[in-house]
């Protein structure tokens, strides 16, 4: 069965800039989306701020195994119920792709408890990706490096939790690294940051970085059934406990009561 | 210098239970408070939910090196305001010590993006926390294992990332186990949770208990200076680059012009 | 294609003991073999210390994609040129399940880098492995927790460096508790610790301990082509840089030439 | 009490060749001892590969707590009963600081586990180490990055086990990254690698570069007392188990007796 990816993109730099319409004329998600679908695993829909509720309903998240998300100057307007419901997904096993600017994403910081801040420079330089580990599922297909000859340059410190696994780490001509592709998992949900990707460069449509979200597709895909009662934490009754045990002492609870939140 | 410490307690069982009252006579927190003040090189307060700004204003977590917290029943009645202020100060490199129920506070969801549930049971039933680690600072002055005669089980699994250390691991009479011990770093911050601590048994009083306590406001004491814009982006002009580059390509930002958020 | 499996057995207690043949009349290997080859995604052989090379010469480590390793009181007479082989198809991407008292195994400590000690008693005990990641691909289709009548007592601190990953944390009648399930990646191969397997006890019977093992082969199994140069460190020639640069101040190399090792 | 500190040479480059002798006339050792004296509690001696047992019989290691290693050409000629010693008091306790080419060490190989490898050229080109996360130990006393104007590179992959911590990342002028500061925890002993250092450039007479050597000796230092035995695997016999239980089934071990190793 296919993995249901939902590519999510704030879609406002296409609409507003000529320059950033010239490269992405029918948006981000677009580009993005069509690269995936040259994978027959991968099954691709889109969705963007301006649709209700973001174009992330509940159900519409219940049926996405993979979610990437590209946002930047509308960070803001994301509501705090869709991130909510997003994050619960991740925790029940949906994957999550962020994307670049969404480093400051709403999502993203939810997610690592951390402020995401990064230092900046946006002077078309040339960016290389250097593969940390080559034997890295997301990093299959790619030679040891791959090189953009035009990059918004991210340097560290990168405010973010030390990563499960460090996949990429670039190089830039300004002199500056950055750690441009790491992984995480929060409960059941398998993160992916890919740090490539400024709106006003053609970075998207360079095969090697769609290969590294087609694979970061499959990486993210958790195939177990939701966890769906992830954030509950069930009271075990004392005559439920796996072990033989008896009641002693003061309780405020009453046997199966729900605890406090 | 003394290590400057707040203890925080939602401070509402002890008003509202005699039990707990009788085993906390002027609430968990002046337990801990004495408990970390055999130390002279701790520096002990404390504050309450009931305080404006629940005793933790800016001014003062600005002066504060450690923070513990304890809070069960009133996590939704602590303000999103307050939270905010002390994630923040977290990410600056202020240690925080997180205690039992605490858990499922506000503050502690923030910084770990995970749900943080876990299982329960409430039967006073026996808890050995063996160390995992014993070189580990926090471990210091202990045996092999703590035992409390008493305890709450919290059971696996714990919805947390994993963690950068695991230093204790919980036995359970009733046939549980749980990470009872756990190290984390957001930003500059030194994270410790610790799960003994519940209300209706004597656990902050236990000599052993109150030894881990005094440890991990040492471990967590970070005497770096407060890393007080972790949260800014700042831009870096290409002027500024340090290998000399030339601005090539379209922007849509101006030079030293503050990023989107 | 199916993932190449050999599962290596000491084979000595089956041999001397009656207990121990009483359980496993063909060896623990055989016993394992059979519940593997219940998945027709495995291909499953078998190699045993007696064989020539240990039954493990370089072209059938080089046609192996997950090696299991089962070893007690003959830890000493494996050669350490076969450790050598073993631990370098390792790193080249062969994934390694090591069971029980392989914690002692040359390998083990090899790719470790720490004495692997724990605790342990051997008293016919019960032991509960708690899922601590059920979400995790080697824990599907278990529920929350195994429960074996009869095992051996391993103990913390079990000395393994932090794993990739807790998968099981062990509860035991006696009162001790132990990480029976950790991940590791080493170079390009991924490496699972699972403790359950006294000789004594029919554990590898058990269709959740097989259950297991199978998930396991799956995990550990990496695609990749074999990273057959892992252990070289190539000069990079000055007019082969990325950037163009050119030599500056002595060097004792000559371009090319090989480094010191 | 002052840190007993140690720091070790091959002491061979710079008898054999000129070059590297006008830059350390005493010997690479004799720089970095005279950088750690600047800190009056650090106390420091030296050894080489020539003096009887390399300079580190057991009674020294005995009483070094923390151990720098610099070798390059002459790993091989460092006998496997040193490496042995060293990794032992290592895993008990004593801080170890590996430098540059000491990444080829069979030290550093054994603790790792892993082919240690990277990509490498001499061409006097400039490095600048980028600090990852600015609120380390480790990073004290320096800005966000750390020139040097001729370095030799050293390139990813590194084939190290992903780290406790990331301290710094390298950026070369030829077009390259490398993870330049890393953390390792090993039993009771914690570990830094840190990356520059070629025989051929002043680089210990950095005083950035000292400031580091410096910190980190403070880092690794574990004031704990040393776990002595903690190679060391001891039966508990059924008796002394926490909780009361009867031994049942088979054993092929007598009560107290020794396991196998």
């Amino acid at each position: 069965m296919a993995i249901r990816t939902v590519v999510w993109n704030e879609f406002v730099h296409e609409r507003e800039e000529a320059e950033v319409r010239a490269i992405y004329p029918d948006g981000i998600h677009e580009t993005i989306a069509a690269a995936l679908r040259q994978d027959p695993e991968i099954d691709v829909a889109t969705a963007t701020l301006d649709a209700p509720e973001h174009g992330l309903p509940q159900e519409r998240l219940d049926a996405t195994d993979v979610l990437l998300w590209w946002g930047h100057k509308a960070h803001g307007q994301v509501s705090d119920e869709t991130v909510n419901r997003v994050a619960e997904r991740v925790h029940q096993g949906m994957g999550l792709l962020v994307l670049h600017s969404g480093h400051f994403s709403k999502i993203f910081k939810r997610l690592m408890g951390t402020p995401c801040s990064l230092r900046w420079r946006e002077a078309g330089e040339r960016e290389r990706l250097w593969t940390i580990n080559r034997s890295h599922p997301i990093a299959q297909g790619l030679g040891p490096s791959i090189e953009l000859p035009q990059a918004e340059m991210y340097g560290e410190p990168f405010l973010v939790p030390d990563p499960l696994e460090t996949v990429f780490i670039s190089w830039f001509e300004g002199g500056e690294v950055f750690r441009s592709g790491l992984t995480y998992r929060r409960g059941a949900g398998n993160i992916f940051y890919f740090s490539p990707g400024h709106e006003t460069y053609p970075i998207y449509h360079e095969p090697a970085v769609q290969t590294v979200l087609r694979n970061a597709v499959h990486w993210a895909y958790n195939p177990v059934p939701a966890w769906s009662d992830v954030s509950n934490a069930p009271n075990v009754p004392v005559d439920k406990a796996p072990e033989p045990i008896e009641q002693r002492g003061a309780s405020l609870h009453k046997d199966g009561e729900a605890g406090f939140r």
